[in-house]
């Protein structure tokens, strides 16, 4: 006997006839005795659907989050009313709960809440009274008794999140992807599906461009050191389990993931007189609006006249705004000039057991060099290294250093 | 300075420019500093919409009526967003709250829930802060912490609840007709709106085929003693007042209205031999049955042989299940034969002053024998007269009606 929470996504639910085969597959998964609590998205469009008719009345509807809230709240008590009456129709008695009905709290931040408590009293009378628990995902409750959503990803932290708080022995994420990959199939051919991976390698491979999983729910999963188990809503291959440590024999890869992320763009600040306070200069400014920097490289241009080079990269979408900024410090310090790169990507290799590995960096840059693959910048974490290459090269780069640590047999 | 709660029904706000046109009314409504509270219902055919959805996962959705509450709930919740997008959006502060948020109390019952309380706290907080409170109409929350829907009427019933609990000033309900007529004005052409018309005329109206108000929210205005302004969303026109007491002089009519309804069927059991509870065994075996009896008249056949027929009158929509009920029964009473007649229909006059009016009677008997239309069954109450009469003379009955008690000029 087993307590499982399920997540199924929006596009698992879209039509009546998709949420009956969410049914079936629960039923047909369920082990006598189990308890199930399933956790579910709105149908298929219905955000986007409910937000352009809001636009209808206010142009900017996000003006005010509290009635955006209200509103998209309804799409996912739309789904789970219908899945309930599936499961019912199906002979298995079930109940649906809204996000507040099964306790999920929030803080008082409309359209991004985040959630800071799980009171699942409901949740249990209905799960002991034999019922399976259907739960609207992506909303919870704040202080004002207002609902609340969670904003991208939502259902998947609200999933995980009440797996924490009820001791779930897994909560199981159901997607339009089989598992979590060693680098995206679409890119990779050989690309192997991990049976397992560490809450941190995940984290680090969402944040150095992989999308199946977004990072709060795994960190939920972390903080309450919950089982994460990707799987497809589609097939019954056993997917990707997402936890603290290994627990099967799959050691032989010390790498875990190859990831790329092609939205990227490269600034360089060129030519700048040496003095203290350059970095925090440039990278405070960039920090005040809001902007995230991530390679920074720092080089020595010219010894004589102690003049450096600044280059570091920001998310494509905030190039516009950095460049402003940029330029703008950049007169304020002197240099020389400044210089914008855009067709950049960025190729990493993950795996949490790399500090302990020496070799691997020297692995990864000789298949980029065996790939002519210039390497412009260098970056490293305790469980990561990334390189900036040129954006047109990303699938040999991809290929190359995947094919360096997953060989075929 | 007012507090006044207003009610716009589905039909006033199905699109986005009929939800803006509804913000702008109110808007221009407004006296400065009142307060205002509106009630709405779901979007035009929302309701429908989610139940068609239902049937293709449940072919009897109503089977599991605490899911069609969670499903059809949501559909006052988008109005609720939307209109208070819109008086944002038009520069007046506005929130949203649902039935349950706005302290509807139900019992236990989904799908035809029973209002048993009213706890506004949040709405005065809100009233409090400047803003127009705009709440879900037709839902509330039970004691287990469900949303339940009120049933046919519900959004009506819930705007005079409200006010009542807010000791309101008035409560307005805007629909398509711009209030309450002395008969159907599609049936007669003269007929006049009336400025105003007490609880019980408008109960006993409603019971005798009126349709402009359920009769649930008007015994619930005459239980706060709110007067419930009936007007439509179309014009300025002062519509009808419906309150305890006539405070305008408009005493000429002892009649308030001339009702008529064809959903109606007759049913006789003719030649019983008369004996001690007759009418009991009938009428508790259709009681049994959940059908209402409405006229009953029991006639001597013959008065040498003791032998009587039994005549009375039910619901259209009972009478298939009535006359098997019936027909057993007569066989056992041992009676000549059954009768049933379905083209018959019952005009009604209405007025709460006939009691100490002699003659309306006879000036509603003399107005049905000048149009040639023959009575088949009186019945009366202490505020009403009705005849039942053939479906097919219905027109001409009540215009005769009509023209005695509501002379042209």
């Amino acid at each position: 006997m087993a307590l499982i929470v399920k997540k199924f996504g929006g596009s698992s639910v879209a039509t009546a006839e998709k949420i009956m085969a969410v049914a079936r597959r629960v039923l047909q998964d369920q082990h006598p005795g189990d308890q199930i609590v399933v956790v579910v998205s709105a149908m298929g469009d219905t955000t986007d659907d409910l937000i352009a008719l809001a636009k209808k009345i206010a142009p900017e509807p996000y003006h005010y989050t509290r009635e955006v809230d209200m509103l998209l709240s309804t799409g996912e008590q739309v789904s789970i009313a219908l899945l309930a009456m599936a499961f019912n129709t199906l002979g298995h008695p079930a109940v649906s709960l809204t996000g507040p009905q099964a306790g999920v709290i929030s803080n008082v931040v409309y359209t991004k809440g985040k959630i800071v408590d799980i009171t699942p009293k409901r949740v249990l009378e209905e799960l002991d009274k034999g019922k399976i628990v259907v739960v609207a995902g992506f909303q919870g409750i704040n202080a004002l008794g207002d609902v609340t959503t969670l904003g991208r990803g939502g259902s998947d932290t609200s999933a995980v999140a009440i797996a924490g708080a009820l001791k779930a022995d897994s909560c199981e994420i159901f997607t339009d992807v089989d598992g979590v990959y060693s680098a995206d199939p679409r890119v990779v051919k050989d690309a192997r599906r991990m049976k397992e991976i560490t809450y941190n390698e995940m984290l680090e491979m969402a944040r150095l461009g992989a999308v199946v999983m977004q990072p709060r729910s795994v960190e939920m999963g972390k903080h309450f050191g919950v089982p994460i188990h990707v799987r497809s809503t589609f097939t019954q291959q056993p997917g990707t389990i997402i936890r603290e440590e290994y627990t099967v024999e799959e050691k032989e890869f010390i790498i875990r993931g190859v990831t790329h992320d092609n939205d990227v763009a490269k600034i360089a600040v060129l030519g700048v007189p040496n003095r203290p306070g350059i970095a925090y200069t440039i990278f405070s400014a960039l920090a005040d609006a809001n902007i995230d920097v991530d390679m920074i490289v720092q080089s020595i241009r010219n010894s004589e006249t102690n003049v450096i080079d600044m280059v570091f990269t920001v998310a494509s979408s905030d190039l516009s705004q950095a460049r402003t900024i940029v330029e703008k410090i950049a007169r304020q310090l002197e240099a020389i000039g400044t210089l914008v790169e855009e067709d950049v990507a960025k190729v990493s290799v993950v795996g949490a057991g790399m500090f302990g590995s020496p070799g691997i960096a020297a692995a990864m840059f000789g298949a980029l060099s065996e790939a002519q693959v210039n390497i412009e910048v260098i970056s490293t974490s305790e469980i990561s290294i990334s390189c900036l290459i040129k954006e047109s090269q990303v699938k040999e780069a991809v290929n190359a250093i995947h094919a360096k640590f997953f060989p075929t047999k």
